[in-house]
């Protein structure tokens, strides 16, 4: 990061050095300074599925507080669906080229596989010298596959928050009367054409609430994005509890407990205690014999979670996982048919019953749940630092995000409330692989062991593990504000 | 097919006409003739994995029994394991590259992976005017996805038997005593350099024992092939009996009676009647209120079956699937990992128990269960119908390979032991796509209905549809003498 504008600090993260900017209210009048400076006067927000509906109204109130004269507005095309939700939302509209044509920053929304169909006709429109934004490395990703390159007189950045659009505008709010509430993001300049490009995408991260700010490149970042929604956020947890809770009703186990014993245990206490104190107090708060549940889950879960993440990764990096993405979209589009619900089993519907009867002072710490859990936790962050993530991407992407902008979510309203409103990618991604981390619990991880089975000894590499120290040194920088879902 | 040897058929086959060429011990002399007029005198198989083992000594049974001259040689690397296998399964073995320099027909039965990394060593090594012979497309659609083409002074072919390796020997040896036994095989001719190439590939069709020989290309075979195993052969049929057994439990079934209901019921009864008298004869066997059970359990499951297997299809086709075994192989080869078992459950537990006390009088026809089955049959055939394959193909990677050569395996030894006698290929895809199917079934089929919900009338497309007398047909053409598995 390189900025005259904004203060840049390089900080210690785990074993390493990064850059990183504050952000929070205090400086929004630097990001009126930004604006000038850097000749950002129009701003088009193209889309309105999850993050549209939350940066288009932050980034609006921002400029509104701060006086900005710079002029917000959402992209859509003439007959979409989304144009009576943005003007209910506050926005002013107007028609997607025509916006892009005046934009001279253009914050590109459209859920991932619509940026395919449509991204040379954005690039054709925009202006010269101006500056295409990304929250998602999706579109880079693609380009990357195919080998091939933005024109040269525009700028190309990210500003990726690390959280769902909900959660973005829900601490947004928050914030107004809390100071430090927000979901950080991570941000990169792909392409500086016209010089002070930093300057940009740290105005836009902290108009919009973050209260941190890390670097990234948008490779590093739809890599570790996809992995890790695909990986623990969402499609290893959702397997993880699907199989736990199956588990205990086949040992008689009533599906009301049964839910206690896992959802409710994990979107509760687990995650309270995980977001307090990580998860080397989540495994010290446990007593000898739980701690010895603990170990024995997470070495059995280890194993098999980390061969799958290892699997995840590869297909996000080789690009068969866009490709997926993409053709999974455009059949959807074509034959007018929705997602599959995932929220119609037992599981779900006994879901609402417990939570609508929900008792605080009755819950349950599982011991073997938390030690699965955290055995995905790590896997994952093996698996992205052994790629060369950063410890802020890792620990966000693994962690972070977890319990501070998606877990709320399942604790509120169950499953499909939390993957259906993360976006088209996610949702899709989380239906392909949720079943099979599902699939690996039930088949090598919740199974009486054999003869001649070797159960490794993966905690000890759990104590003294590097990342306990880089989620601390992570947790300095977040939002001091836990989000409130209802 | 074009050839001036064997006799070739144009027969119909569902609404349409296709080539046919009938094998059998009868025109075994004629594959000696053909050897000789094309001159094929040295023979090399390469590997020994699922298919080698079978064709390896079925060839050089049928080479012995008809005092042909032509020598048959396993090609192994040096240090392979393999060598005192083949050797102790009565083979001659030969340093790979040695045989392939040798050789006038290499038929590469190396695993898939394994090609692509041998392919263009395979090839430099080769004769010209030799053929190159495969039993399964998978190269070829490596080749077509990275826009290669093989060197144009040889010839390209394939025999690709309908049934996975251990059934290709067993049907052999038993027709060594019964006419007619064998395992059905589609060939192709892809590149003809010498002429007469259409008599190699009958040659080795009928040498290793194939009944009936039916035309396709290699781009077809692959794309069908891949889809089938990922889908009804192995993949859907496994998620499913895996979600219906559960969701017995659920409803408090006992686990022998679950396990009764619906592995027993599917590998039992149902494939025999399918076997016999096909869908149609399956539907009818059920009195008119279980004919009612069926009918609702095939309305509820198609569209979420069809929709899986069309998904299925377009990962195959674009390349993606194929990607993702290379990788997938090669992320075992190098951690020295084996794929995970898939038979510890409580299910599969259950399943040896129920076996061992198998009473046949107590065989159960699960109508709900009938109707999920055939409903995954049906996706299948008109996903593969939509994507143009013929309906010998179409039959044959629907149906006929299940009931013939691949349920009878799971019916002897449970899951295990008829999807790890497969290829790795499609034991790598099994493990990707079961839990996708039993997953789909699970959250879309066994669940109970909700205000609003409306199931399509499916079944008015079941009745009358032109695979009932595609698959008549093509069980003119099917082995005499079904599979003993023990």
């Amino acid at each position: 990061m390189d900025s005259n504008t904004f203060p840049i600090q390089s900080v210690q993260i785990g074993d390493g050095q990064e850059s990183i900017a504050r952000g929070g209210r205090g400086l929004f009048l630097l990001v009126r300074q930004a604006l000038e400076k850097t000749k950002v006067h129009n701003i088009v927000v193209l889309g309105w599925g999850s993050q549209g509906p939350a940066q288009g109204p932050n980034f609006r109130d921002t400029l509104a507080e701060i006086g900005s004269p710079a002029r917000i507005r959402v992209g859509l095309r003439a007959k979409s669906d989304s144009i009576e939700k943005a003007k209910a939302a506050g926005m002013e509209v107007i028609e997607m080229f025509a916006g892009i044509r005046e934009a001279d920053l253009v914050i590109c929304l459209i859920n991932d596989a619509g940026q395919i169909g449509q991204y040379r006709d954005i690039l054709a429109a925009m202006k010269s010298g101006s500056t295409l934004g990304f929250s998602h490395g999706f579109l880079a990703g693609y380009l990357e596959s195919i080998g091939e390159t933005v024109r040269s007189d525009i700028n190309v950045i990210g500003v990726c928050p690390k959280g769902m659009g909900p959660s973005v505008r829900k601490l947004y709010l928050q914030g107004k009367n809390v100071g430090g509430a927000g979901i950080n993001s991570s941000i990169a300049v792909e392409q500086d054409a016209t010089g002070y490009t930093w300057d940009i995408a740290l105005a836009w991260a902290i108009a919009i609430g973050s209260p941190t700010i890390f670097e990234t490149t948008l490779g590093m970042e739809w890599r570790s994005d996809l992995t890790g929604e695909r990986g623990i956020l969402l499609g290893a947890v959702w397997g993880i509890v699907e199989a736990v809770f199956q588990h205990y009703l086949n040992n008689e186990i009533n599906k009301e407990e049964a839910f206690r014993l896992t959802v409710e245990s994990l979107t509760g206490p687990i995650n309270t205690i995980l977001s307090k104190s990580g998860m080397m107090g989540l495994y010290r708060s446990f007593d000898e014999s739980d701690q010895q549940g603990f170990r024995g889950s997470y070495n059995r879960a280890y194993g098999p979670l980390r061969a799958l993440i290892e699997e995840i990764y590869a297909e996000v990096d080789s690009g068969r996982e866009i490709g997926h993405v993409i053709a999974a979209t455009n059949r959807l589009q074509s034959s007018g048919q929705t997602m599959p619900e995932i929220d119609r089993t037992l599981m779900w519907t006994t879901g609402e019953t417990v939570r609508s009867e929900r008792d605080v002072s009755d819950y349950r710490v599982t011991p073997n749940l938390a030690g699965i859990y955290a055995a995905g936790i790590m896997a994952q962050v093996d698996v992205l630092r052994a790629h060369g993530h950063s410890w802020s991407e890792v620990v966000n992407e693994s962690i972070i995000e977890a319990f501070a902008s998606l877990i709320p979510f399942m604790h509120a309203r169950g499953i499909a409330y939390m993957v259906d409103n993360c976006s088209i990618t996610a949702r899709l991604g989380t239906r392909v692989w949720g079943p099979r981390f599902e699939h690996a619990m039930r088949q090598q991880v919740l199974v009486p062991p054999k003869n001649g089975d070797v159960v490794p000894n993966h905690f000890v590499n759990f104590v003294g593990h590097t990342v306990h120290g880089a989620l601390m040194d992570c947790m300095k920088y977040h939002s001091s504000v836990s989000i409130a879902v209802t």
